[in-house]
């Protein structure tokens, strides 16, 4: 890897826009305790979320992302589930800046 | 297989929640172009959808569904994009019927 | 959509490579039972597979795959499952064929 | 999240099992190089890796895994991809031990 060290990007100073989906195993058919438990992880790490029918848009620092990501985890457990198994997307781009909003706004613009 | 196929469940009844992130590759950095071709496509096929940040969340009858999604890769090779990889989470549940909203209503509601 | 129509791409005659994890909620912690019948799913069906330690590589024609999968789902309900959640990677192209194994391949001749 | 604080379990000290999918983005059709460098990166910490056609299981402490995939993007980004896209599975329990071997093992006894 030693060619690449030179130039290597830092994703601690990157931005990250995630996209989440938890699912404890072992806890019965409903999950959405366990769901805005997450929630409120993102909240109280103070990171920006959209929260849709399937998941939840997570945007900001790499590292502080994946604590929370981690915390999420430890909560769940925590609450009882013997079991976790998330779904995650995750991308980082060096080109330019670009916010949730501004994908949205990228593909509705094109839809007008 | 013969063991279950008396109480077999008929999914082309059945309704799913699917979240789609469709991802061209080799036609340079901007997918929203990609992106807005799908959202023609479902709105096109009459499905229920919601864009996000980092996909779509899509509700209807399993058949419809899918058959939706196969348009999408066909469109957006027709677009010009000589590979595409895709990420989908899809849900069924045969214990009760629930919707995108419902899903979300159940969510916050835990979090007020 | 029409100005696509004309060179639209039909993919029911062309293959895809996906990566399937099936996920049964409400039956408990183990879920390696429903795993192996949507294993036997596939194997009736005649497609290529290679289970790993976090879904099962499939690989085929559009509609005989996406067909196994539904069928998979269905199994699983019928085994008791309320509810299903699934996470599924598929990539098409139309620039070259591609097998489960080339892909393979291609990766390993870069480490070496 | 008081409530949880006292049992709260600590994924610092736990094994997760992931699977990881990542896809550069800009850099044309071929993208085996990257992912071979992402191999690379994951032997060069020291993980337990397994590389399939359609991502790569990875196995140990939650930290070195994740601080792997940030190492991921960071060198795929390095090598010249203004953007990458990555979808990940990952799974944690606290029930008992289980490593990629177990999983696989535990289907193939269902499929005798």
């Amino acid at each position: 890897m030693t060619e690449y060290s030179i130039k290597l990007v830092r994703l601690g100073d990157m931005q990250v826009i995630a996209d989440l989906c938890v699912v404890p195993i072992g806890v019965g058919t409903s999950v959405s305790r366990e769901v805005a438990a997450c929630e409120r992880v993102f909240a109280e790490a103070g990171l920006k979320t959209k929260l849709h029918a399937y998941g939840t848009n997570i945007e900001g620092e790499w590292d502080e992302v994946f604590a929370a990501i981690k915390r999420c985890h430890e909560v769940v457990h925590a609450m009882g589930a013997p079991r976790i198994t998330s779904s995650l997307r995750f991308g980082t781009r060096i080109d330019r800046e670009q916010h949730m909003e501004d994908k949205i706004r990228s593909v509705e613009e094109k839809l007008r």
